[in-house]
This record gives structure tokens, C-alpha cells and sequence, in this order.
């Protein structure tokens, strides 16, 4: 697996003459060092100082390399100057800081922006609630909240630990859309007080978006929220992943040229993103979903590894109570989307799908298969990473669905504005550059976020859940 | 009275004649319109834009004076074109804003502040918890807390109307420290669930600014959560008050000459500032200090007008029990502490008072006397106005030791940090500078906030509660 992120770069004085800098590529190679760019610092008569960057696999193998490179020195090859880590590097002191718009220079700056001035607009605000979206950053606001227990694929590392990816996602808040997300650890994994800790603080923000909270926890948190704050609370690790593969398999279906009516789905993983995913599913049309858990496919009646969520589950898909594993599940159907584990598909699976199977493995970092296995055997595939085509990715709805929800101030993300910011992500591809290996715009495709912020206003005031 | 925040720029088109500029202020002045700085927007043949600020009442003197301008109009003297609100404009959109610390511009740079590359900062967070404060913005974080319900002069606003302050608050911690302050607005005036709230999303900063929340309710908010909390919780209106009042002090003595343990101090009010300003003077060694309210002087025993937090100020203050109204209990004191309502000091109070008399008339905006009313008759006058000289100003002290105490990872800020700040703030202003009109160092003197935070770090270390 080569992971870009776990990458460093070596410095090395390198000496000037032909040949060296093979050996020097050659070491770090033996050692199963995966060399990435090489730039030249400095050369002088004697030396060339290199920049080598490396993907490592964890700091053993570091320690490998670095004893690679030592020999070199003994033989007066190359010489390790400096081991730069590149990700620790853009996260040290944290990735995000509060500006303010405007310096305070003189005390007439400081009597405008605090006392005695601010009192004028406190007192706009008494009288006129709804001025606070004008004269405070509220409307703008969104908290990040978390309370760490289902990070990435890291499990539950707590409130703290999260922090960095809190910051992250508030990095993709602003960059994609221009909102202050403002990261907000809640210490309790209980249903209860994260509910209620949301809820003394909601004020303070125009939106709340829920983060790696594990399931089924989260579905109540949301449901609850939902129903008691009159803001929008969304779910990223549900909703948004279910709009993006949703955009994704609108237009696979148009590649495949099959109606999502008509189509019949397995979806792998019961978590936060799989449940989601059916309910979305099946708002846009799909009537034939099957998803499966590690024991094999869920149905009305299955007693084993059930629990309150999977039967409300199987309430609503697996119409012809399918059973079995996987394997005997997938057998004939024409969608494949895996939230589920790093390997769970296997190419003879594929094989016994029915005809132009469309494959979603999105299992993070390692997918349920990996896209050069199922060459000529999938029709259309797509994973959750960004060195592969076909890329399903939040960051293409959550910037855009809270753009649009914020900005006419919707006191819900209801199933339309899902649906609507679903089909403006898929319409960012035209008919004529569709194709297998682009069903999904890239996370940098420009105007993504405004034209699903669009869309997102559209429907919500179609569906009046926006106060114009 | 004059507020410099209540003031609006009137563009006015005036006839380019000699006599016609004289025309407009006697027409604004008539309605009593206090007109500041008149600048030249353009110039033509036959008129002359201007830019008129002109300090107002309230909408409805705005009114009269656009009234006024109309008649002028009328006779063809002058034109007004716009009405600006200088205030309103600062505070358009709120005042503050979440920035990226670096730009996203590719995947590689999206894979190291997201994932994948993040899973390896939150595991090293994982393995050991203080990395945080080195791979995330807590350590220079602060959560400002308020519940609304003691805001300025403007009394119980509620959170939503506070957040104006809030962000103000949040621009001077920038401003002065660099540190990250965001607004915390919470939902309910109940001190537990205040504090459950707080105590629920503490891991999220590292520190805690409570303000603006009402006495009595704000002491035992803070010291619940000064227990619960393993990092410094402090609110602002009380101790930034008294912090600054003692650094005031301590100059102001030097200038009249008398020790802090001979002198008799009076304190008018028995809310957050009042209270933790007699707590801090006795511990910086003030052995008589009497407090009022609007009952008279609170002594042990009275019995009207009391509730638990003054019969616990009357077992800490006034050993001789004096009783009776402000003016009389003001008589032979050396020092006057107004922390009140404007208007509460009469001159002749004063009058009274032992030889050179020290006034600190506190109350916002209108202090408890007028300087110009004691001129004369007090030796060393202090107001927390920036129009006259002395302003005692938290934002002396807040920035500095937040500063400090995050610094270090202090887990609390205790009264030997508070006493180390005032030293600092008095410290900023040498012997030979030291007048009746320059007690107190200027919120824009240089270094301020550098200077305390060194002798917070230093009290710090010294009273054991940072981890070096």
C-alpha cells in the first residue's frame, strides 16, 4: 500500500561524480524504500545536495533506511543531512487559526468593534433576532462535532486524538465553501450528554455537522438533534457519503446504460455510511437492495448478529429475504458497494454479478478490492481514493450542501436538498465526457460546491424547510 | 455624554460657497448633533462632498439632525447624499474569521492535512496525549463562555445578543496574545447546566474565558469548574477587573505616597468585579476594606438586603463594622473603588475622604463621578474610559495571562499569577514616568501582554501549578 501521506524526505549530500545518485536510489530500493521525487537543493565541485522523498512504511522502516544510507556514508558516497517529516510538518501548532477581519489600531478602532459601540449592536439584536445573521459570524458557523469514537479507520481513539481531523475537515469547510467550522470535542460517548452538550452551544452556530461518531449512536444523536434544533445537523459519515455515491452511481447507471428503478444493489457494511446509503438509495428510486453484514446478508427473520438498527434494516430492503454470505448474495445483482472492510471482494464474486457490474469499493485506505484486480471483469469502478480514477469523496457534497443550507438559513437538510445536491454533483459531468473511468467529478473540479449549494437552496425552498 | 461607537458619517453635498460649511454645523448643533472629524470627499466648481461624523443619541436623534439637513436642502445649502453607520460596518458578518493555515491546492497536500496522512497524527496523539498541544490548535485556544445574562451595561441579553461582545472579546485575545478565543454561546442560565455544558466540550481549548454571566451564579460556575477542569478557567469580570484595579492601585500609592497595608479602601458594589476586587487587595496585603451596595455598607450582621455571597464578603471585609450609607461609610477612606452605577460619587463624598484621595470610578459608560467634576478635590482619578487619562482596562491583563497560563499548560490561574500580572501592568510604567494622570500603562502600550505573561509563567512555576 503506498500511502502519499506517510511519506518524508531525506536530505542527502550526495557526491558530484556519475553513478552516485543510482547508488544512492539503489540502497534506499533494497531496503524496499519507495522513492518518490528527487530535487536538486545545492551542487557544488564535490557534492550535489538532494531532496529524496520517500514512502515509508512506519518509522522501523525508517530506521532501516537510515542504516541503508549509513553505509553509504562510510563508503563516502552520501551523507543524511536532514529527515524532514512532511505531514507532521503542516500539522504542527495545528492547521487552522481565528483571524480578525479587521485590526484594531487606534481606541476609536477598539470603541467600534467592543465597548461602549458593540452595545448598539447587542441592543439590534434583542429587538430583531434574526439581525444576528447580519452583524455576527453565526450564519457562517458550523461546529464539527465529535466525540472520537469512530475515526477513520483508526476506531475509537477519543475527542482528543480526533482533533486533527476535526481540523482537517474545518480546513475543507473553508477552502470548498467559506464556512468557519469550528472543531468541537465532546468528552462523552454517551448518546445522552452529547445531545445535550450540542444543544447548549447550538447558539452559537448556524449548523451543526456530526463527525466519526460510531453507529448505531449516531443515528440517534442525529435523529434527535435534528428534532429538537431548529439548525441543520448532518451527518458526514451517513449523508454525505451517501450523496456522493449517489452522484457516482447516477451517472455508472447512464455508462451502463441500466435505470436505477430496475437495478439490484448489495450494499456491504450495516455502519453509519451503509445505512445511509440504502435510505438514500431508495428515495432515488432503487427498490432491490441487499445489504450484508460480516454474517452474510440481512433479512427479516435472520436471529444471529442482529441488533435494533439491522432489523429496522431489514424492514426496508432484501425484499425477496435473500440469505447466505456475500458471496451467494452478490450473485446476479449489478451494483456492488462496499463499506465494509479493506479485501472483502473478491474477483470471482464479481465475476458471478450480473452483466456491466458496477463496483463500489470504498473501504478506507485499503478498498473492499483494489481496481487493477477487476480489469475487464467490473464495468465501472470506484473507490474512496484519490490515486485511483473515479473518486467518492465528501469533500464533493458537505462544503456545498451547508453553503446552500446556511446560506437561506433551512432549518433542516431534508431527503430533497440530499437528493438535489446528489444530482447537481453528477451533473457536473456532461453527457459527452462521461465515461467507465469518469463518473465523478474531481474534489478540485471547479463550482462543484456552488452548483450543489444551487440545488440545495431549490429544493429546500421547494420543500419549505427555508423561512422564505 | 459622548460615545464615540454612537456616532454615523453623513455625506452631505454642500454648496462650494464661502459661509455655507458654517451653515451646516450650526444646523446640526442646533439639534444638538456633537459633530467630529469633517473630511473632503470631493471637490467641484459649484459643491463641495463631505464626510460628517457626527456623534448621536439615538435613531431618533438621527432623525432630527437628517430633518435639520433637509431644510437646508430645501434652501439649496447643502445635500445630504448617505447616511454611514460606522459601527453597523465593522460588525457586518460578524467580526472574526476561521483561516487555513496553508492552502490546499492538491491531492498530495489534501491526503497530508486529511487522510490518509492525519491517521498518523492522531496516532501519535493516541500514544501519547501532549502531543496535541504540538499537532493541534488547543494549546492556543480559548473558549469564551457566556450565557448572556450580565452583558456590558446592557443587563441579561441572552447568548444570541452577547455574541457581538463575544467576538469583539475574541479580536483582542488575537490582537494582543495571538491567541484563538471562540465564542461559546450557551443555552440556558442554570449554573449546572453551565457547567455541564463547559465540562462536556472542555478538550476542545486550552482554557476557559467565562464571560458576561451574572452574579452570584458566575462564582460558583467558576469554581466548580476551576475544580473539575485541568485547565485554567477564568472570568474575566472579575478578575481581569481586579487585576487591573490592583495594578492601578499599586501606582496610584506610589503617587500619594501611602503602603497598601495602612491604607482604608471602599468598594462600591458587591457584584463579580466588586467581589474579586476585595479579594485580591487583601491578598495583596489591604487589611480594611469596607464594601457597599445599595443598602450601605455590608458588615457582618445586617440583616436586610443580604443573600449567602454578601454574608460571606462581610465575614472577609470591614473588621470595624462600619455601618450606614456610601457617603457616610466614604468618610476619612483612602481609596474609592466604584464598580456601580454611574452617577453613585458626589463631590462632596469626596470632600470627605482622607488627605489625597484615590477615585477609581469604574462603572461603563458613565462613571460614578465625572474626573472633571473632581478636579482638585481627588489626587489620583481613574475611570474605564479611554476619553480620559487612568483607563482601567481588562484588556490590560486577560491577553498576557491566558498567554502565560496556556504557555506552560498551567491547570489553573491562582491568585499568585494574578498578583505576578498586576506587578507586570504596574511594572510597565518607571518611577520617573509615574504621575496623578499616568497610573496605568495604555491597552496599545507595547509588550504588555508579553511582559505579564512572563510574570504569570514565572508565579506559575513558583506555586507548582504548571507541569515543568
Amino acid at each position: 500500500m503506498r500511502l502519499i501521506s506517510d511519506s518524508c524526505i531525506l536530505r542527502l549530500k550526495i557526491k558530484n561524480k556519475p553513478g552516485m545518485l543510482a547508488k544512492v536510489t539503489a540502497a534506499i530500493g533494497y531496503v524496499k524504500g519507495d522513492i518518490g521525487s528527487i530535487s536538486i537543493v545545492s551542487v557544488s565541485r564535490d557534492y550535489v545536495v538532494r531532496d529524496v522523498s520517500v514512502f515509508i512504511k512506519n518509522e522501523a522502516h525508517l530506521e532501516k533506511i537510515v542504516k541503508a544510507l549509513k553505509q553509504l556514508e562510510e563508503k563516502g558516497i552520501a551523507q543524511l543531512i536532514k529527515i524532514y517529516d512532511e505531514v507532521r510538518r503542516v500539522h504542527e501548532q495545528g492547521k487552522i487559526t481565528l483571524q480578525n477581519k479587521l485590526d484594531i489600531k487606534t481606541f476609536t478602532d477598539l470603541s467600534h468593534v467592543y465597548t461602549p459601540g458593540v452595545a448598539k449592536i447587542c441592543r439590534a439584536i434583542v429587538e430583531d433576532p434574526s439581525m444576528a445573521s447580519d452583524y455576527t459570524i453565526i450564519s457562517t458557523s458550523v461546529a464539527i462535532v465529535t466525540d472520537g469514537s469512530a475515526v477513520l479507520g483508526l476506531g475509537n481513539i477519543g475527542p482528543l486524538a480526533a482533533m486533527p481531523v476535526m481540523e482537517g475537515k474545518s480546513m475543507l469547510f473553508k477552502k470548498f465553501a467559506g464556512i468557519n467550522a469550528f472543531p468541537l470535542l465532546i468528552n462523552s460517548q454517551d448518546a445522552d450528554e452529547i445531545v445535550k452538550a450540542v444543544k447548549l452551544v447550538a447558539p452559537t452556530y448556524g449548523g451543526i455537522n456530526l463527525e466519526d461518531i460510531a453507529s448505531p449512536r449516531c443515528f440517534e444523536i442525529e435523529e434527535r438533534l435534528s428534532e429538537e434544533l431548529d439548525i441543520p445537523v448532518f451527518h458526514d459519515d451517513q449523508h454525505g457519503t451517501a450523496v456522493v455515491v449517489l452522484a457516482g452511481l447516477i451517472n455508472a447507471l447512464k455508462v451502463v446504460q441500466k435505470d436505477i428503478t430496475g437495478i439490484k444493489v448489495l450494499i456491504n457494511g450495516t455502519g453509519a455510511a451503509g445505512t445511509a446509503i440504502a435510505g438514500l438509495l431508495i428515495e432515488a428510486g432503487a427498490a432491490d437492495i441487499v445489504m450484508c453484514d460480516r454474517a452474510g446478508a440481512i433479512y427479516r427473520g435472520r436471529d444471529e448478529h442482529m441488533d435494533d438498527h439491522k432489523h429496522r434494516l431489514a424492514e426496508i430492503t432484501n425484499k425477496e429475504r435473500i440469505k447466505g454470505h456475500l458471496s451467494k448474495a452478490l450473485k446476479d445483482r449489478d451494483v456492488f458497494i462496499g463499506v465494509s472492510v479493506g479485501g472483502a471482494l473478491k474477483k470471482e464474486m464479481v465475476r458471478r454479478m450480473a452483466p456491466d457490474p458496477v463496483i463500489f469499493a470504498l473501504a478506507n485506505p485499503i478498498p473492499e478490492i483494489l481496481p487493477e484486480e477487476l480489469e475487464g471483469v467490473a464495468r465501472v469502478m470506484a473507490t474512496g481514493r484519490s490515486d485511483y480514477t473515479n473518486q467518492i469523496n465528501n469533500v464533493l457534497c458537505f462544503p456545498g450542501v451547508f453553503k446552500g443550507a446556511l446560506s437561506i438559513q433551512a432549518k433542516k437538510i431534508n431527503t430533497a436538498m440530499k437528493l438535489a445536491a446528489a444530482e447537481a454533483i453528477a451533473g457536473m459531468i456532461d453527457e459527452e465526457h462521461l465515461s467507465e473511468d469518469y463518473i465523478i467529478p474531481s474534489v478540485f473540479h471547479p463550482g462543484v460546491a456552488e452548483v450543489v449549494a444551487e440545488n440545495v437552496i431549490r429544493a429546500a425552498i421547494k420543500t419549505g424547510v427555508a423561512p422564505i
